[in-house]
């Protein structure tokens, strides 16, 4: 809702908001299969944090919509046209920039929703960093937004297909039924690949094959997705969400 | 349209495009008086951006919607709660990894549309950069959207003010007009402030004071704001950046 | 065996060897609980180095004793005295001249063995920035000790413990039982805590809390240590790389 | 005059200034068309800051004598042999090495009087880091010489051309007419060129091209040019910044 | 001796000890001629680092094992394979996170113990670095083994050779000694050469070529080397560093 | 002379000049004592560098007149005002970007003339990271004035001193000399100290001291310093760096 988003709002109403908590979504320009857009993740993420936002009338910042590299095993790194990676520096630095304006103008609470799985070590490095840099402050929550999700409900997503761990969760049963959920009109629904089981190696190589991944781009099947799935999928990670908000910034 | 929205698009719609022009909006949040938004240089450089694509059938990709620091003297720098500024350094690398993945996917034509007057030396750098790591073997051009106007519109849009220059115009009439034409709901109309002749000194100083600018944060008269000027001014832009591209994509 | 160690041998037994695997391990100086020593990680992945070596004839060089940063939630990060952490750029540097040197040399295998989980994204950015100067001339793996090891091993290990995952495993049953085998004399018996089942947030949360993880440091029990246990994964890691090594390098 | 250069002082004579104002003269070395000479802005710079330092009795930094990069389409950018350009990260590094030094040696009013365009930026990013790293204990000033000219004074120059702006005042009227007064021995009079009007497009672009300005790497038409005009360019940039002085610096 | 390892402490050991010296080793993985191993640096500084903390109870943290390029005069620089050079900013950074670490952990004594020649000005940079952000909160010290020892020692020791200064003396009488000592499985006792007095230039040039420094890699003669020089080597370079402890840290 | 110097030539000037050795100065902004003006290191340098220039036809650029950092136990670091010290990453910047446009303008002769000693090790790492950069294809020395000097020479100038060291030759009768005689009104003779023999402690500590060095700033007695002198060691020192041109750059 408009209403919660920083870049909708005058700097006189996002000065009266700063006792709210600060969202900041991240996500990437990323493959994700012959049947999701490039800005799948930064969509499910801003999905899900204005959900949040919704809730405890929190401010939602423009989301950071290139991310950090794609794992070669995983996202099949730089092999696949449209994926826009930024280098670990850059990331780190926008994140720590940003991150700082949002503390410096007075904000305490600040969470990040993040939905690309290589983020996550970037995005630490710089929460540390800007921790120390303003003395212990503000509390910086960074959260997945599938790690919050009830264990039962993974169950019950995966109902028909065997959960791959979320590293492989690429463009596969979970994103899909997420964006049919909360983008249906991006989903080629009649593009969503049937991929066989894919166990990349454990280790990481350069260089990078394009035999690494399949050719698709997704990691596991998608076939069994459904904008059912993505409602709970998202509701889940919302409600998730919404209890460490509880726990931490109260 | 979202069929030019690299983020809409699957990989394998990207990768189809290289041909095509590729279109980067770098905007920024920051203050822009009492009556626009945080996010207006951003929504005003992709609604342009947008209008280029359906002429020339080109791709956008998701705007820079950080951008570097605003001018103490000019968008009022840190002062005003919303600025999220980042430093030179981040905005240089960000573009440059950007640009650089563009590249590297296979583009040869990209077009930076630029919406935040600040923002054009870390841009310049970071194409200079990227043209030596790519050995020239792109076209890249920066332009804002404001330097392919005509002449006659400028005297048209300012026919009620004088124009204080492109560094001034802030929160002002071409920004509010773009906005009531391009945003119509995200301008608070009653609350477009009526801004005395303000002329800052022409040098630089730190620190940067509270009284520097104009308490609301627009740099000269908004009044005189109109969606018909909005209007006007968006496709002289968009007229504009066509013929460069004419020029020096074909 | 001295015969594999880099440091050991002379520039004209090096230039001799460069057909031969180059193996790189990266430890930490880390708390490990409050019966093993800070160098657990160094010591381990030193030791499982030299055992893959001894099979394949390689090259081991001297360990990086510095590693990036434990997680706030895994080793409890700064508030532990004696973890001597590098930042994230550090690591990154660090890693990819000493890649670049050993390749510039003339090797074109390179193993990387890792032992501190949180090393992971720094050397896996390294690697990324190094196969791009030197333009994919040489293949460079990185593999943790953990991840080669047989299933069935992990089941024997943890007859007596639920395997908490690896990112628990922190001065726990598989560290302390390696300790045990390879390093008999550095592991305080006496002083083997026995840890209740702690399960951290899946979040990421600053500013770190002293109450974050146990106050002995450990992360879950290690109480069903033994060098017996330690000495099946060590074979079980070492066998694990040969097979990775084989893949790979022939 | 030697007395108000701070490498001409003993570090005594230094130590009992440090209530004066500093001045930073920051120029470039570049190409000026083909009758000045390459250090021709270090020349102004200096010469304009010792007018002001013997009005004000200021000391006087040995100036900055290498820029940042001249743009393409103004100063020709690396196509003219002779340019030697600092890249952006360079010159803001410099620039706050050497504000830190002089604030941290106890000065609280620096003047930094620019005279390479393309400065302007990567000097307020350094004023900026300092001015934060040194908490707003000293005011810096940053001032191009021409920017408080009178109007009058510019009607009075451009009386037999028309003034094209002062990004295209490069090797033209104002700073040959300059050199004609500060340092007549270094122009070559006979080779002054009558350029024909250009007008660079408002963009940017890369690559750079050997036609993107005149061949003779002058702007505009420096013919008119002559001694006088240089000094009453210079006097009145003189009076500009010493009413500068007044308003910050007292 | 072990027990004054770091990387043989746990935490709480370490925390215990705060109050003593802690000492740095840094060393090299640098070509030492044909009788002396790569790590040659590394050993003898570790061994030195040892004898001290013997004496006073100090705490040895592991080495930095990996040193900052050998000047081509010098070490021969990168033409012979097995040397692994960091760059400067590496070697700065590492340095500074290393101590900025040990002093955040509580130590108010550092002496880095310092083996390569080169290593000396970005150590001391880091040094400088941490000190300003430690805001002067402890004592860094830096030496390299060779200067607190006795003039009458050079003398003997170079009984029957001209000693060439400290920055010849690579792979030659001191080293060598010293590892015969320190080291003497790990010197090839057959292969030390008699090399004739060689003098490089005093400048420096790039490129570096293999002609630069003799073939074998030593500057200077290594054939009146024996473990009873390398004892009295050892012994001078401890008690002199005692001195140094006694002058700075009491 | 000014014929040699690249900032009074144009740019058709030097671009005729590109078979030509390049010589760049690098100097200093350091207290040298009572008696000699701060920017003595740059003025001996450009000295000496014009003197060479002339003989061989060469072109002097502008010297980098600012530095690295002095040693504490050497020019007495940040303790004297007028010091203004560069970090070591912005020297090897400003050095790396220097000669790579000097080098890429198509100069293959480049000689660095350096006056301040700790500038060494910064200049180094610049010139080896130009050498990578531009594949090998000009040859750069670095040279210091003194390095080439005759013994005889130091002998007869040090017949009244003993000769310190080049290191402690900081303000005293080297330096005094060649000032006496390069730039003789710079000289306060009335203040030239008589400075007790100092002898520095070998090794480096942070934090500075006020006490470190002699509170006058000189390091050694400058009492019989002599313009004639100073003439012997300027025309020493060109002969010697005569001898290394002709050595490397024909």
């Amino acid at each position: 809702m408009a209403a919660h988003n920083a870049h909708e709002m005058t700097w006189e109403e996002l000065r009266d908001s700063i006792e709210k908590v600060a969202i900041l979504p991240v996500g990437s320009l990323e493959q994700h299969g012959p049947h999701l857009p490039l800005g799948t993740d930064t969509i499910i993420g801003v999905g899900i944090a204005q959900a949040v936002a919704e809730e405890i009338d929190a401010v939602v910042f423009p989301p950071v919509a290139y991310g950090y590299r794609s794992n070669p095993f995983s996202g099949g790194g730089p092999l696949f046209p449209g994926t826009v990676d930024l280098t670990a520096v850059t990331v780190m630095d926008l994140i720590k920039d940003i991150l700082g304006e949002i503390i410096a103008d007075g904000f305490t609470k600040v969470l990040i929703v993040n939905s690309h799985f290589e983020n996550q070590f970037p995005i630490q490095e710089a929460m540390i960093l800007v921790d120390e840099k303003f003395n212990h402050s503000a509390t910086i929550i960074q959260t997945n937004w599938w790690d919050p999700l009830e264990p039962a409900l993974i169950d019950e997503v995966f109902s028909e297909d065997v959960f791959p761990g979320w590293a492989l969760e690429h463009g596969a049963v979970t994103e899909t039924s997420l964006m049919m959920y909360l983008a249906p009109d991006a989903v080629r629904e009649d593009r969503i690949p049937e991929i066989a089981p894919f166990t990349p190696p454990a280790y990481i190589r350069v260089p990078n094959r394009k035999s690494d991944i399949p050719a698709e781009g997704s990691l596991a099947n998608a076939a069994h997705s459904s904008a059912q799935k993505g409602k709970l999928i998202a509701e889940s990670a919302c409600q998730g969400i919404l209890k460490i908000c509880a726990a931490e910034f109260s």
